[in-house]
């Protein structure tokens, strides 16, 4: 086992992992900016070093500083956490050549699914099911009729050099498509001087729904079942649940299958995340695979009652996993505490927190790294906590994270919180009837009633 | 259900009763004396009514005023909480009969494990093992001898008015009788002019082993497992772990039986827990009944997933329980953060906090009242939180203690952390070689180190 890890990250993330080892008893060594020096992960772990200036590319981006802290300090592995170098091909090598573990993917691996196209191939290649649409361009109406007839509508065409909904259009029949087609030309070359289009199966009443897996270095692969991190706004994710009330048995061993073969076809080792998307019809789709611990990760550990970071290290020190799968006992919801505003568009808000009290009691996880007193820096993620309440039924999680959120007192920054409340008396939240689009034409405004 | 429960307590544990109204849509109404105006239970309820100055006797136990918060503001029922009036058969007879329904017990049952020796003649004729000895004083040195052939070595006597250890002599076999007796008598005529003896089994190497138990208005008793609470200081239980490393399953089962048979005995209705004193052999003996819920009950909650306040009003409200027993599928330990300092002879601390950061993560759970900027106030009892973990083993449970521990700063008071740090350290605690006479010899000055 390790004896000294460093860990390369801040905030949450890095207290989190500071917690593990030290359950392990393995040292640990924190990286800051100056920006951190009184933060709590400098605070708890065994030893501290300074990287470098507020800037994250000057400090927990700046591989040099955080290869030359592992090394003063003798550190035979690091964990980099999730963002900054958590999936850096580059990073992961030059650790490896510097005969330090890196607590997460090899090169090959964060290659292999850090190329959007490529991993989706991969994948296929794998039988894991992926957006069926065109190879490349589409030529025609009529290649594309033929093909909307195999895929089936409805399907979208989109402008190969699109973005922000332009030259876009969904196609749910044969007599929509000509016209569809050449509005959307019309609409791409004007907008991009670009008309090129390729077609894809339209995802109806898409959700996030994500698979847990964890693989180690003999080749096996296990699934901790999924997450459902729909409710996002601008693809960030706000709330996530586990189990999904979306789901059925069948649907989770059909997409935990589908992601130990995803996963398997890469030789995967360490925790990673496979990311679907689940239309209406239950079909799901391979979005993207991340190769690193997820900033939502606890609801799974509640549920199953495993420590995620403690087998993620386990792992990359060469221990066996049991390769059986895990199934939700209990139900959890994660809410993310941010210091955003979330009636004004969720600016961030940094500041100096001057009054907290964090929710406790039966079924409820708090993983935070602020105080009252601690001033939040506006140089990086606005996240200040994550809110986990875990009980028997969904219906009971919801009443305790309603509960919970009402205790969580933050005075001197504006968050997410009354949002978080707002949706936990929403009905179509608490039905489960919600997909990724749902905060997309959500009222914001009513959070100042 | 009830629609509004007036919580006629303070500190943590009203707010713990705070929380699981909100979990069950329950109104509540705080009480508080003028010191604590400033609380969070306060600041949580629905509503609170200020029911005296801060000396307990004008507040918190005055129940006349009590009384009039609950029907001022239409409480259908009070929740007492521990200590305080909690076993208090006056106010729960006045509560009836002001229609109010008190959480708790009916001053019947109060009453007959209020009186410790009837409470024991009510046990042992209910064949719930009880400390085996004379009926009332001892006549003769050949009436002992042959009573300790019955009981068997080792005996213990004592002055029938004695205390603090005087008058008090443990005898091991026949020959050393009519020393000992001589001696003690001699010495309880001296200290308190009455040399009148009674005889005991003397329970060697005690641990104090208790059995949560559960009671609907139909007649079913459940139990819900033990918990070892040997770790005390002067009668002070400081350290809770569930299951005890001491007890097996068999035990375990005779103890659950034997509590169920005690409490069945008075028809007892509510959560309760019988104490037993466990000797070496595994002998266990009745030493009272608390008719309320117990500053120690969350451990109980962690290893079996079961809210205990929510029960226990469930069961106020006439809801049956299902009846069956409850065991514990993993291990949890609690420590008492008192506001005291434990190398001064546990000093209450009271003042204000400066600092505050509460532990967090997976398997980590505080209940607190208090939070940065709170003054403690002299008046009442010192506990400022209780710290409790859950992991899969006692082993893994220890370490994890240990490391929230770690991560507990408390500023501005001194607190019982460094005496609990010690003893996640200590060879007797992690091997479970301990008694309730442990802490009697312990070295506290080695804190300081």
């Amino acid at each position: 086992m390790f004896k000294k890890i460093l860990v390369a990250n801040r905030g949450e993330i890095a207290l989190r992992i500071i917690r593990t080892c030290k359950e392990m008893g393995i040292k640990t060594v924190a990286v800051y900016s100056t920006a951190d020096k009184e933060s709590l992960h400098v605070r708890f772990a065994d030893e501290a070093v300074c990287i470098g200036p507020p800037s994250s590319t000057l400090s927990y981006l700046n591989i040099p500083n955080i290869i030359s802290a592992a090394e003063i300090t003798n550190a035979d592995a690091i964990h980099p956490g999730y963002g900054f170098l958590s999936e850096n091909a580059e990073f992961s090598r030059i650790c490896h050549e510097n005969g330090i573990k890196f607590i997460g993917a090899t090169p090959a691996m964060i290659n292999a699914m850090g190329d959007k196209s490529s991993a989706k191939s991969t994948m296929k290649k794998a039988g894991v099911p992926t957006i069926p649409g065109s190879e490349g361009l589409l030529k025609s109406v009529e290649e594309g009729i033929k093909l909307a007839h195999k895929i089936k509508y409805p399907v979208i065409i989109k402008a190969t050099a699109g973005g922000g909904g332009r030259g876009m259009r969904i196609i749910n029949n044969d007599d929509e498509f000509e016209k569809a087609w050449n509005s959307a030309r019309t609409e791409a070359k004007a907008a991009f001087g670009d008309d090129g289009m390729y077609l894809e199966k339209f995802v109806e009443e898409p959700r996030h729904i994500e698979i847990q897996l964890v693989g180690d270095q003999f080749g096996k692969v296990c699934h901790l079942s999924e997450r459902d991190c729909s409710i996002q706004r601008r693809h960030q994710k706000l709330i996530e649940e586990t189990p999904s009330p979306f789901i059925d048995e069948k649907l989770r061993e059909a997409m935990g299958n589908a992601a130990i073969a995803g996963a398997s076809a890469i030789s995967y080792e360490g925790v990673g995340t496979i990311e679907f998307l689940v239309d209406k019809h239950k079909n799901f789709y391979f979005m993207e695979m991340n190769t690193r611990i997820q900033v939502e990760h606890p609801i799974t550990e509640e549920v199953i009652n495993y420590d995620l970071i403690k087998e993620q290290i386990k792992v990359a020190a060469g221990v066996p996993i049991s390769g059986k799968n895990y199934y939700p006992q209990m139900h959890a919801i994660e809410c993310r505490i941010n210091a955003e505003d979330p009636i004004n568009g969720f600016r961030p808000a940094p500041g100096k927190i001057t009054t907290l009290h964090i929710p406790g009691g039966h079924g409820v996880r708090v993983d935070t790294h602020v105080y009252a007193g601690y001033t939040i820096p506006p140089n990086y993620d606005s996240m200040i906590a994550k809110l986990i309440v875990t009980a028997q039924t969904r219906e009971e999680a919801i009443v305790k994270m309603k509960r919970a959120l009402s205790e969580f007192v933050v005075e001197g920054v504006k968050t997410t919180i009354p949002f978080h409340l707002k949706m936990m008396d929403d009905e179509n939240f608490k039905t489960g009837n919600f997909t990724t689009k749902y905060l997309d034409t959500y009222d914001f405004s009513k959070l100042a009633e």
